[in-house]
């Protein structure tokens, strides 16, 4: 046990494992969570996400010592104004936003003194978003950043870290900006060309999408996971970390115009150094744990 | 038995299947194979893909009443001609490439006269590449299309679908030009964005490449796969169907500089617009069989 109580604020994909990790690990005395929904708090409820399922976010952080933000981004500034009043003194507060520089500038101002605030962005995740999603397993082996700013305690950070660990995730420490801008190339740009390729194949004439789905075997059925991730959360993160995805974005489109050059003037050699150099990559993911190797991410074993 | 003799002309992932799959559900005779390297013939004749491993593409079209081309576009031609005085009255010619039109152009004209030849393409496969590579489910609930002439005759072509059929596969007839654009969509511009993803991402001198392998499970890792494809067939299959996959590289890049344009204004709209309708086609693919609805494409469980 290494808090007392822990509140989940919004109880989506991400809170509902976290509150399923703790009950299984046996990492808090006891936790609560809240949602807006009361949709979303009777699934919480039925499917026992945390021990006490409240109406209001006052509620939830009342008497909790770790409270863990999990609203998407564009709300954080207002959850954080709500909850401020009820917070504990010594509480400590983190949230799992993708972005960290934004979520710092929203929620930071509203936090007293006598509470720690340690930012914080697991990486895992799945195409599903929700309270039915989330799954004890999913921070396992999984990174877990934190983006401490330099008033906030070493207990508390070393505290967070103890607790995450405890679900199984690998912790690390990064400067928020550098988390950005990281996450920009691991994530939030692939988001975005997954999230326009399958929008063009949407969009075709002389291609019908019975066909775009019959013969996704392809390749274009992988985009299509990441494609049908939840708007709002992607919304925010992209109005929220502009400039990072912007220059990566930026990156991307030039080499593309370089490979697409290359297509047009039948230019062999520049297309098979380019496709050979990019191997290498998936094998360092496959040695770190973070990937499956068995073909087509195990899927076609079966015949699926 | 569909088949008397089936000759697999190049051992790799698509050969070493079709050589595996054949065996197990008994659609031939017996099964003849080659490939250009010593270590190809002797890995097939190890693992068995074929009854007779060949040294010649000659030897092992004789006598075959079904030859399939399983070599990257680019030598179709060569092979075509080498193999068409060897090839015996009344077989049929067939091939896997991923584009069509080129394939015809550069097979057609070699065949005599004595000769059925059927244009196909098996929208399956993996990451991976060689002659190690090939299972016997790779088809199972996989289409392949066939694009036949004017020329060919329906006895057949309708004995090619049946082959497939038996292999577990689902038959289609197209014209191919229009496969060669749907493919653009659905394969070559999802593998070229992949790369290019990829690239840009073990470019960056701000980020490091073991902050990008960690850090993949965002969503990065999902591109590694297909970006670590074979780069000879991929080469191959741009430079012969160049004018489908320019057309939709540019619908791609349009909507591409929209969305950034989006995020630069911050067009919140647009872009949760945009993302919401992205859903759809996703279910889709996973109603008709054609990838699993497990979140992560299934590797989450158990924390992977």
């Amino acid at each position: 046990m290494i808090y007392n109580r822990i509140a989940l604020i919004g109880l989506g994909l991400i809170a509902g494992s976290i509150g399923l990790a703790v009950r299984k690990r046996g990492l808090a005395g006891e936790t609560t969570g809240s949602a807006s929904t009361a949709k979303s708090r009777e699934i919480a409820r039925n499917r026992g996400l945390v021990d006490h399922v409240c109406k209001t976010n006052a509620e939830a952080v009342a008497g909790a010592d770790l409270v863990i933000l999990c609203v998407p981004v564009g709300v954080m500034d207002a959850v954080a104004a709500e909850i401020a009043p009820h917070l504990a003194e010594g509480a400590t507060v983190t949230d799992v936003g993708s972005v960290k520089r934004a979520v710092i500038d929203a929620v930071a101002p509203h936090m007293p003194g006598y509470v720690e605030f340690v930012p914080g962005h697991p990486i895992a995740g799945t195409e599903n978003s929700g309270p039915d999603a989330g799954f004890a397993a999913l921070f396992e082996n999984r990174w877990f950043l934190m983006t401490p700013t330099e008033s906030t305690s070493e207990a508390a950070v070393a505290r967070l870290q103890d607790f995450w660990e405890g679900m199984g995730a690998l912790v690390a420490r990064m400067d928020p900006d550098h988390h950005d801008r990281v996450l920009a190339v691991t994530s939030h740009v692939p988001h975005l060309i997954a999230y326009t390729m399958v929008g063009v194949a949407d969009d075709l004439r002389r291609v019908t999408n019975q066909e775009v789905v019959n013969f996704s075997a392809a390749g274009f059925r992988d985009f299509t996971r990441i494609a049908a991730s939840d708007p709002t959360m992607w919304r925010d993160v992209f109005l929220n970390n502009r400039q990072a995805t912007l220059e990566i974005l930026g990156r991307f489109t030039e080499e593309i115009f370089a490979l697409q050059r290359a297509i047009r003037r039948g230019d062999g050699e520049h297309l098979f150094n380019h496709f050979s150099r990019t191997r290498n990559i998936r094998r360092g993911i496959i040695d770190a744990g973070q990937d499956t190797a068995e073909p087509n991410f195990g899927r076609s074993a079966g015949g699926l």
